[in-house]
């Protein structure tokens, strides 16, 4: 280490005034390095002494970087309290499988549009390359994706079936106008070269609208997982729609009621004699990613982080409750707020020592407000599975331990 | 392979009138999957017949995508002829190193801000992740970006030592506010961990105007080459100054003239009695990625795509010319523009099979137009070797092959 002055400090043990400085003063989390720093301050190696690793073909993380997304047998979760910003690194991004990964050769990769259109055409990936392109960043969220549990419950468990990328393809209106789509087609279907033969119907509406067939993410190819070569992309729609492996498109003039709008991704409502069906829309939705479990915390000033997005379009506002959701107050969200994108919102706290119950609220600007768990059952009902999009929270111990949730949160 | 419907066709055969089908009818690029694909269609292996792979802890690419950054001794490249969008993944962005790459362990990391400021602190990585945080993605370019070649230059080679993350940090200025940085330092020193200790002298303005520390790069933690666990970043200054393994920081009231701002990073102008120094700003720039050496391309049309970016602010427009410089036609940028910040170009040509030498010309917010290669060389004289982003060009011959710049741009 660098020869220190001789009325040096360490930060993390400034006292001061309440200014930012009590940032420092108070806040040692559970990944603070300080309680194992040797007091000396020497590094065991000195990195200065001799040359480290040339350049690669390809950087590789730091051993000390451990991110993973907790594999279960069909999908595997974004690690959210470990995340910073607003963009997922590919190969962190969430997945859910139907029928596993199936891998491609981007050389033989066929996509056939046809069905209530003029011209019935096959397109290589070359093809769509070809076709005038366009980049968005968005969420793709899974509409599965709640799970409550007890206490000791990481963000990535509660809802880390959202993720976001930078997206790059060619519009679906383009291809629609390329293979001359009949008037009378009111909605298409998609359909995934993977084992499941996933497929879904989708108004025409949304073709004309702002979906896309992409196969681009983050500016490289598609990860696997997220449907290489190519998949649809249907911004702020629930994320099986989006379909990976895309195949097939087929132009109609109604919906298909394939398996996954049937048995599956419907929503029995109230005690079950009436049912939501082609609930396409993420509603606004937020969660606090840090402090989160299983940080402990220290009384003193923190940065209240977390992220929060909706499929209808842009968030306008996000308020923290520190107090179980008695008074809130505005957080600040980073710039730029893209719609049907995820925005990190942080709020300064300073957290008194005493038991709290911290939790986040999303607003778009449709006006629309993320519900509290008691307005979202009331209104679905006990059976319902998607779409669950409610505030959650996270209680600060008085011995600064933070836990999943209040009681009536848990499952 | 889907059955097919009786009368379908394939979009690289499909001929129609001059709209964008003929996109799809005459572009069959270098990468044009037709010419290999079976007639019949079929996969070699039907994907849908058998489960794929589960989820996994992390994703990893296709064996399909072949990517890589061209490693010399002191620089890989990112390959931006590969390159959709705007973002670079993590482990793709570019570095140019001067003493190899240190391997540190977070927890004994350390920073040191002292000289005139009125608490001398040192910080560790949990200390700075405890600070408010901001996030920010900009570019990042080495201030030596430029190599011309032979016609059979990539684009990576050409300019490949420019990348775009989103990186997310601390505000310098609030650590100079914690230090209590004094009224009479006007410059700051910024020193590396790394084995060439490499250290730039930076003026006080930069701190309090954008200059970051930043610990996490799309989302996760920093690449080892990219500074990991944490480096300044000073956006649209030149790469250098952006010091990698930041491990101390002095405040002073005057540059240190280090060797990296004297020896180096300093352009002779003219015929070298006079030098340029502290140049930190990187101009305004753009490239076309696509076409672009080794292409191929067949008469029709073809969207050009490139990145533009500048150090100065927000690119405002982006002209194409495909007929030497001739004429120029602005092409699409985007949404959205940020500051200090790569934005995708696009610009729709039926290229007519003729030798064409195509082009791309950035300007920004400040009105700055990016100059030709005679006009740099007539203001910087022969000998400079930093800070040179001239328009290049791509010379698309009649058979449709696609080579690096015309006679007088290649060396």
């Amino acid at each position: 280490m660098t020869d220190k002055p001789r009325n040096w400090r360490r930060a993390t043990d400034a006292r001061g005034p309440l200014t930012r400085r009590e940032l420092l003063a108070g806040a040692a989390g559970a990944i603070s390095a300080a309680a194992v720093a040797p007091v000396s301050g020497q590094q065991s190696v000195d990195t200065t002494r001799r040359p480290g690793r040339g350049p690669s073909e390809m950087d590789q993380r730091s051993p000390f970087v451990t991110l993973q997304r907790d594999p279960s047998a069909t999908s595997s979760r974004t690690p959210l309290q470990d995340l910073r910003g607003t963009i997922t690194p590919a190969d962190l991004h969430f997945e859910r499988h139907h029928g596993g990964v199936p891998e491609i050769d981007p050389a033989r990769y066929e996509l056939l549009i046809h069905g209530l259109v003029d011209r019935p055409t096959v397109f290589s990936l070359a093809d769509l390359k070809r076709f005038p392109s366009t980049s968005r960043i968005c969420f793709l969220e899974c509409s599965g994706n709640l799970r409550r549990g007890g206490p000791e419950t990481l963000p990535q468990m509660v809802c880390g079936l959202t993720s976001q990328t930078e997206w790059t393809g060619v519009m679906l209106s383009t291809l629609f106008d390329e293979v001359g789509a009949k008037p009378d087609a009111t909605w298409f279907l998609a359909e995934g070269q993977d084992a499941a033969v996933l497929t879904r119907s989708i108004p025409m509406e949304k073709a004309f609208d702002d979906a896309m067939i992409v196969y681009a993410q983050n500016g490289d190819a598609l990860m696997p997982g997220n449907g290489y070569p190519a998949r649809l992309l249907l911004p702020g729609f629930e994320g099986n729609s989006s379909v990976k492996w895309l195949r097939r498109i087929e132009l109609a003039d109604r919906p298909f009621m394939t398996r996954e709008e049937t048995s599956k991704y419907t929503d029995p409502l109230g005690d079950g004699d009436t049912m939501r069906q082609f609930s396409f829309v993420m509603d606004a939705r937020s969660i606090i990613t840090d402090p989160a479990y299983p940080r402990v915390i220290e009384p003193g000033w923190h940065e209240i982080r977390g992220l929060a997005w909706s499929g209808r379009g842009r968030i306008t506002r996000v308020d923290i409750s520190t107090d179980a959701g008695t008074t809130w107050y505005p957080a600040d969200l980073q710039a730029p707020v893209l719609p049907k994108a995820h925005v990190r919102f942080r709020y300064l706290w300073n957290w008194p020592g005493e038991r709290s119950e911290i939790m986040s609220r999303a607003t778009d600007d449709t006006g629309y407000v993320q519900p509290t768990w008691d307005v979202l059952r009331e209104a679905r009902g006990p059976r319902t599975r998607y779409h669950q999009n409610p505030i959650t929270s996270w209680t600060v111990g008085d011995d600064g331990r933070v836990l999943f949730g209040a009681e009536r949160l848990r499952s």
